[in-house]
Formats: structure tokens, C-alpha cells, sequence
């Protein structure tokens, strides 16, 4: 079993990472009392992964609550039924949620356990590789808006991560993709060493192979973890682990969510930042086409949604967390395994992204 | 100008309690920054005190929203309207919301800040009494679900507070009183002196003399800024402040929110701990009297409505937050100035309690 520990003071905690975790009741019990667990998933997840996490659990006898599964139902209404549920059940401040499932349940599970009586204390267990990934390090929960995503939440973090990587043999191939974009995400921001590495064994993981698919998602939560110990509120660094996301949530928030997903919309948004970052003499373009050829192995898109118009984009964009003094504030690759925030760029260097023009 | 700090740390604060200081830009312009200000207040407040503060801070061209008044409005409706507006109006990260009203304003506008982009920054106004002494200390901050009050908050600190005491002049002569309810409490579980000086100033205060109005508030929140300091997210000594809460939430959610106003309520609450307090020997019954007799002399109950039955106060003190492993806790005075959490008490004394059985 790898185990990574994310270094947050008082707040630290272990993200744990290999096949079979699920029936491993030490990583879970020194955290629990009986009668005060609650298993929070969705119903993609609870036939798949519900009973076997439950039986490893019978001897705290867990309450479960299944929500409806998908990203248009990570909102109030969902987080208000965890809280009805709860209070119901008579749930105390000495519960502690576990958030089975991808990153809507960890999301919104998170975000309920960072307000139900002002904080109550909640473990991972994610079961795609987007969420094994993303959700798994840093504490961001939130649920969306229906003006934008993620837009009301908080920083909460978990007791622990569990993180199985049998449960990637059920996700859909374009979902094992979608994951893929935060771990290429996480080399280029980084690790020019992850990346190559990445380039060799992009297939491998696709192919579930089991070492390649722990190293990954090891060496992706590695990074995250270095990056939120420095800046655990985003207030200067951890902004790079943006890279793509305020170009992927304008296409997530332009087509309407659920139509891409987050992942894929996030890799269209890599591939513009990289584009960007070409015509800012930033990136070379030979690096540019790496980038993209490796977005596309993984199965995944490196350009926008071509019914999108430039204007859509930017007014979606306008509506980002990240701008300041309504200044945009990007962050683009300088070279592979380097990344920076920029609100000092030329915006027409932006419309031509947008745009699509020919580098 | 009374000016006290409540120390946490990195996010200490300060507390001016003063007359006119509504008109004082020097307290709020090094926090705010222009078109990144939102005043939310509510359709009581606003045509009283709107206007005075929007003025003061002029230059910062603040935005503003005005919400219905009440505690049945602390809600997630209210909440939502608020992340609409700011969502609307382009507000970022860098925004700062001036939560200028009573408790219900600040407790939303609190909660609101905590939560939008996962938080920004918020300075108190109270302009109740109660709003002054209690919501203004210690960063709670929250909404109500119909299945219990304050249940979904979170714990977040404001970059100040301005307490004006001018705004007492508008208040209604019940709301003056259940502030009164927790300045009581504060003297009777940590310091006897004040106890004391509010049997002799008690008149004083509800003629609205300044001298002992400001020194009522500033004693309050130093009492309460003590606590919070050793104890933010109410892990031990903080429950003390929860004095008169357990029955008084209970009295509140039984009646309806609105019924009696949340002073009244704790006030009735103070009570019942007192006595329930003499059933066990804590209390000498003189000193239960003497309790009785200043809340009464502030205008305010002692005991909770005699419409209610023991079953129905206890079926709702089951569902306090500070209900840990199925044992309801209690904070009860021993002796005046000083208090205790108690969760092993005989059941039988607090059924007396709740009858209304004689002492």
C-alpha cells in the first residue's frame, strides 16, 4: 500500500492508495464510534461498492444515504438532504461522513460536513480516478450554483483518504480519461519527469495496469499535496493547480453542466492555456504538440467544443473564482513542468485562443 | 470609543463599541476596497440605518441588499439570494459584506461569507443589543433547517466589529430586554462583580443612559472574547456560553420560530438552569431568586410558556447539537459566576425541571 501524508499542521492527514482498501477496516477504524457513521454515495456507486464498504464496517453500524448520481446534482437541494437525513437520524457533532463515490459525492459530502453543526469531520473514499486525484488532497468541497460551479463551498479537510484502485475497473473508459487530465495536469504545472513518464505509460494505465495506475495517481497526489502544505487557502500557489480549469469550467458552464465532463472539459482547457502560452512565446510550439498528443492518447479532447463562440467563452470565464478587481487571472504553462499565474497578458493573444486561430 | 480585541491569532479582531460610530469611515476603509463592498441588511434596518452607513462609506461605492426581516427568514433562501447578488453583480474573492442589523443578518451574512467562493472577508454592524453582545464575539455564524435552529454554519471570524450604540435608540423596548437575556448570562457564568453591577444598573441600561449601556457590552464581549480565545470551535470551556441555550432552543423550536424572540427564549432557558441547578445543590435557592428577579426586572420570562408540555421541551433539547453520543449535555451555574457542562445528572431532576415542579 502506498501512503502519502498531507502535511497541514493539526489538519494533517494520510491518503491511502492500492487495490483491495475498501476491506480494510484498520484504515478506517480509529476514526469511528459506533452509531455516529454515515456513508454518503450516489446510485451509480451504492450497487457497486455500498455493501462491500458496509460489511467492513458492521461494527459501527453505519447509516447510508444514496443520492442521485451526476455533477446536476451536486447542488443545495442534495446537500439539504444529507442535512434532513442527519438531523433525522439525530446524527450529533461526534458523526463523521464517508463520502463513497467520485467528486460530486466528495464535493457535496465534504461541503455537509464542513456545516452541518459548524463541522463535523468526513473521510474520502473515492471511487473514480478523477476523484482518487483531485478531491482526494487539499479540502475543497462545494456545490454549485446555479451562476456557476463550485461557487459556494469551503476548505474542510478529511480525516483520510481511501482511495481503492480496484474501483477504476468500473468506471467507464471516457471517465478513466477524464481522471487523466488532472494527472497530466499535475506534471505539466510541475514535474517535467511525471510527464515524460506519463508519455510512456499513458496506455499502461488505460490498460488498468495496477503499478502504473498507483504510481500515477501517487505522483499526481504528491504534487497536490506539496503545492496545497505551501498555500492551503489558495492565496498565492495553489492557484497553479488551476491550470486549465478557468478555460474548462467556461466550457462546463457554456454547454451547460453534465454535457462534457469535467475532466475532458478541463483537458480542452489545458490544451488553450498551452495555445495561449505559445502565442505568449511562453511554451514552444513543439512542446505545445506534446501536450496535445498526450491529451488525446489519454482519450481526451485539447480543443473546445466547436459550437462554442469566443464571445460565450470570455463571458463565462468573466465569471471565475480567480478574478480579482475584474482582472482575469490565468495560468499557463511556461515550458513543460512549469506553470504561472498571469493577469498581465495581452487580450487579444486571448481572443485568438478563444477564437481558435492557427498558431 | 471602548475598543476590546478578541485574540485568535492570525485572525484576531477588533470590537468598538461607542456612540455614532456608524458615521466613523476610519473603522472599515482599511479593510474594503472600491465596488468590492455589499452592505446586506434587512427591511426592518435598512430605512433606519442604510442610508447613515451607505454615506460613510461613499467612496467604496458599497452595494447593497435588503433582505426580509426575522429568524424565519434566516434561511437558505435568504442565503441563496445573497450568493445571486454577488454572483450577479461580478463580486470576487476580494469582496468584503458589511453585515449591518441584528443577529439574523449577521448570523446569514456570517454564513453567506464563510461560504461564498469557499470565503470572503465580512465585517459585523449589529444594531440590536443582543446582536452586539453576542453575535458580534467568537465567529459563529449560521442558518436554521426546519428540523433544528443554527444547524448548518460554520465558524468564521469577521475583520471587525461596529457596534454603535446610537442604534439602541431605534429598538424596541422587548428587543432591548432579550439582549439583556445573554449580558445576564455572561455575568452569571463567569463573573460575579458584573452580576452584581447589573442588579444595581439594570434601570440604567433600559433608559439607554450611554456610560452604562457601552460598559454592559463592552463587559459582555470581553467575558465571551476570553472564552472563544482558549476555545474557537467550542471543543470544551466555550459550551459554557451555551448557558440557558439547551432550554431556550428547545422553548423556540417548540413554539415556532418567532414566537418569542431567541432572548426571551435563552432568558426562560437561564431560568430552568438555575433551577434544575438548586434541584442538584449547585444553587442556593436565594441565589435562583435573585437570578429570577434581574431577568424579570429586564423585562423578561424566567420560565418557559406554560403551553408546553416536559415531553415536547424534552423531544426538542434531544436534538441540540450538543447532544454527544446520545446524552444530552448541560450547562448549569454553580454558584453565581461560574458554570459547568453537565451530562451526568439525574433524569429525574430535569423532568422536575421541565414540569415545573416547586423547588
Amino acid at each position: 500500500m502506498a501512503t502519502l501524508t498531507v502535511r497541514l499542521g493539526t489538519r494533517s492527514y494520510p491518503v491511502h492508495i492500492n487495490a483491495g482498501l475498501h476491506d480494510r477496516l484498520e484504515l478506517f477504524s480509529e476514526y469511528l464510534q459506533k452509531n455516529a457513521v454515515c456513508i454518503i454515495t450516489d446510485d451509480n456507486v451504492a450497487p457497486l461498492y455500498l455493501r462491500e464498504l458496509g460489511r467492513t464496517l458492521t461494527a459501527f453500524a453505519p447509516g447510508h444515504l444514496i443520492l442521485p448520481h451526476g455533477e446536476a446534482h451536486k447542488d443545495w437541494r442534495s446537500l439539504d438532504s444529507i442535512f434532513s437525513f442527519l438531523l433525522k437520524r439525530g446524527f450529533g457533532r461526534d458523526a463523521v461522513l464517508l463520502a463513497l463515490g467520485g467528486g460530486m459525492v466528495g464535493d457535496l459530502t465534504g461541503f455537509a460536513a464542513a456545516c452541518y453543526q459548524r463541522g463535523i469531520n468526513y473521510i474520502q473514499v473515492p471511487t473514480t480516478l478523477l476523484a482518487q486525484v483531485d478531491s482526494s488532497v487539499g479540502g475543497k468541497t462545494a456545490i454549485n450554483h446555479r451562476r456557476g460551479k463550485n461557487m459556494i463551498g469551503a476548505f474542510h479537510q478529511p480525516l483520510a483518504v481511501v482511495a481503492d484502485t480496484n474501483a477504476l475497473k468500473t468506471l467507464p473508459p471516457q471517465e478513466l480519461s477524464a481522471g487523466l487530465a488532472e494527472v497530466i495536469k499535475c506534471g505539466l504545472i510541475l514535474d517535467e519527469d511525471f510527464f515524460l513518464w506519463l508519455e510512456t505509460h499513458v496506455q499502461e494505465i488505460l490498460e488498468l495496469n495496477p503499478e502504473a495506475c498507483q504510481y500515477a495517481i501517487l505522483r499526481a497526489c504528491e504534487i497536490k499535496a506539496a503545492i496545497v502544505a505551501e498555500d492551503e487557502h489558495e492565496q498565492g500557489r495553489r492557484a497553479l493547480l488551476n491550470l486549465g480549469h478557468t478555460f474548462g469550467h467556461a466550457i462546463e458552464s457554456a454547454l451547460g453542466y453534465g454535457e462534457w465532463l469535467h475532466g475532458e472539459a478541463v483537458a480542452a482547457g489545458i490544451g488553450m492555456a498551452a495555445d495561449m502560452a505559445v502565442r505568449m512565446d511562453w511554451l514552444k510550439a513543439s512542446e505545445y504538440r506534446r501536450i496535445c498528443r498526450l491529451l488525446e492518447r489519454a482519450g481526451l479532447p485539447s480543443k473546445p467544443p466547436a459550437s462554442l463562440t469566443p464571445m460565450q467563452l470570455l463571458n463565462h470565464m468573466r465569471r471565475d473564482k480567480k478574478v480579482r478587481k475584474g482582472r482575469l487571472r490565468l495560468v499557463l504553462p511556461r515550458g513543460i513542468g512549469q506553470a504561472v499565474v498571469s493577469e498581465d497578458f495581452n487580450p487579444q493573444l486571448l481572443g485568438d485562443t478563444l477564437a481558435g486561430k492557427p498558431i
